[in-house]
């Protein structure tokens, strides 16, 4: 029989070598930033699958168009205000020398992807007038990148909630061996429910390694034929509105993936989201998931190369699907 | 306490008033065609999310073309041959008189979107040289087309497999109250698994409504890490090329949706899927979800239309995890 993969040594998508993850967060506001950053430039591809999305950069990303490699993805909180975070990002990226150099002299040029969640609505001073804090935020978090980093209410998982619940960063990681290694990032701030209608469990258990959200398991009495249930937000109308809530994240692989392969990586990450949050994907959220690929392991160039893409696919489904429950778990520990 | 929503009279797709469905099948050959016909002319948009997809007519429904809207929806077995099976209803419709009157004395056009799976490889002589079945399937799958129609190996499920065991089609509903009814019909023929690992439920089992499927319910010690389960197929590379698989369907409402919240319909459904068959939406898949609304039950114009979509979208995602597994267990069962 062959060896089950494990999580990498961290449980972290900077299991994936050549990634780093750093918050800043501002706790009066009760809102923050994530930014993943590379060390190289690598391919990237990104599947928006919520209906009522805030992203940036997403265009430079298609397979058909000319670049298809990113130098980092920044999460925000801050809905709208939040795409800020990036400039800090590209601002701070450029001035360290990283980016896109088309002409001696001129700044150099980086590719900083971005998508934002809507925490406005959510405890916190959210009174900045024309000065939001988030390009700053943006900054603090690249400042802070590194192969370690808080899980739960941090960054742009601070001011996050889950349904009814606190929501957060979570992450995860799988080793398929050989060097491949598959990993996401998630900030969870769904209008739906990560919890069984029970209350036992995450949605996300079948998947779950090592007790790595708290072990719950659900009565398998308790069905779930309420397709609004009582623990999401969509029973109680009045909060919203499009832009409210959302799930954003980055999964990633060290598999030599083209960009148009991330973008199959991406749709098949949503199935994690999926199987993670019920309901999902709904007209309020802005689900978004970048897939990014390092290049470091060879999948083959053969006959079965797309096998290999649908295993790393589906390891990518169900780190997102862990990490969102990680997230949320280490948000309600908190 | 709100009350559940329960299954409709039939718990099939045509609990939704003014959609018929018939099978068509050739034993020999091992395959077959299911149709969905219209009463009118509804609302209709469609979410192409396999790697491998075999379809026609999914541009005539975009948003933002002329029409958005069909008479029936063709679900085939044959790969690429299967969608001659659309061929033979397009000519019959237009024989009755169905379809798009543009000017008189022209024939009727009728709009008839299709998807295909794959089912080539499986059992049953497929030698049909210059005369594939489809055509002649399809104009009798129309013939056969009522309220009542049969689950599992019957029609485009015929020669359907699920991962390492029989395929079939599904279909469920679900009356959410007030004349709001949600259903879907699927065939499921996917590459990944729809059984829980230790094989004693379906992945859809929180989703099932009276034992519809067996009332199986899964090992809670039993994870599910292995990314490539062993009863998928991914397992067996041999298998595997582009178009091998699939799992297609239809998903409806009486909801007076427009045809870009079919769009949203389709979207959601697909979580569905995702919840009831993993890995799902892989490189060889040719998953196709196809969203219908009869327009019979309106659910207003104010800021909750939107939530009441999301709600029909839920309802959708969870009968299609249903009808999935429905149409598997009936399959086993005959």
């Amino acid at each position: 029989m062959r060896q089950l993969p494990r999580p990498g040594p961290r449980n972290l998508i900077t299991d994936v070598a050549g990634l780093m993850v750093g918050h800043a967060d501002d706790s009066a506001a009760g809102t923050g930033v994530t930014t993943l950053v590379c060390e190289g430039f690598y391919n990237a591809s990104v599947d928006v699958r919520g209906g009522g999305p805030g992203v940036r950069e997403t265009e430079t990303l298609a397979a058909e168009n000319l670049v298809g490699r990113a130098h980092a993805v920044v999460l925000s909180g801050g809905s709208v205000f939040g795409l800020a975070a990036a400039d800090g990002v590209v601002a701070a990226l450029s001035a360290r020398g990283v980016g896109l150099h088309l002409k001696p002299g001129s700044p150099a040029i980086p590719i900083v992807p971005a998508a934002v969640l809507h925490d406005l609505a959510n405890p916190g001073d959210k009174a900045w007038g024309l000065d939001p804090p988030y390009r700053r935020l943006g900054m603090a978090s690249l400042d802070a990148a590194g192969p370690q980093f808080a899980l739960g209410s941090a960054g742009a998982g601070l001011g996050a909630m889950a349904g009814l619940i606190k929501g957060g960063v979570g992450s995860a990681s799988l080793d398929m061996g050989g060097g491949l290694v598959a990993g996401a990032l998630i900030v969870a701030n769904p209008v739906g429910s990560v919890m069984t209608p029970d209350g036992r469990a995450f949605w996300a258990w079948p998947f779950e390694i090592d007790g790595e959200f708290g072990g719950g398991r659900p009565d398998p009495a308790v069905g779930a034929i309420d397709p609004v249930p009582d623990d999401g937000r969509l029973a109680s109308l009045g909060r919203l509105q499009p832009g409210a809530a959302t799930t954003i994240g980055v999964v990633a692989t060290t598999a030599d993936l083209t960009t148009a392969e991330c973008k199959r990586l991406a749709m098949m990450a949503h199935d994690g989201l999926a199987r993670a949050v019920r309901p999902a994907h709904m007209p309020f959220d802005g689900d978004t998931l970048f897939a990014i690929a390092t290049g470091a392991c060879s999948i083959g160039h053969g006959d079965d190369r797309a096998v290999r893409l649908a295993a790393i696919g589906s390891a990518a489904a169900d780190c997102t699907a862990r990490a969102i429950a990680r997230g949320v778990h280490e948000a309600l520990k908190g």
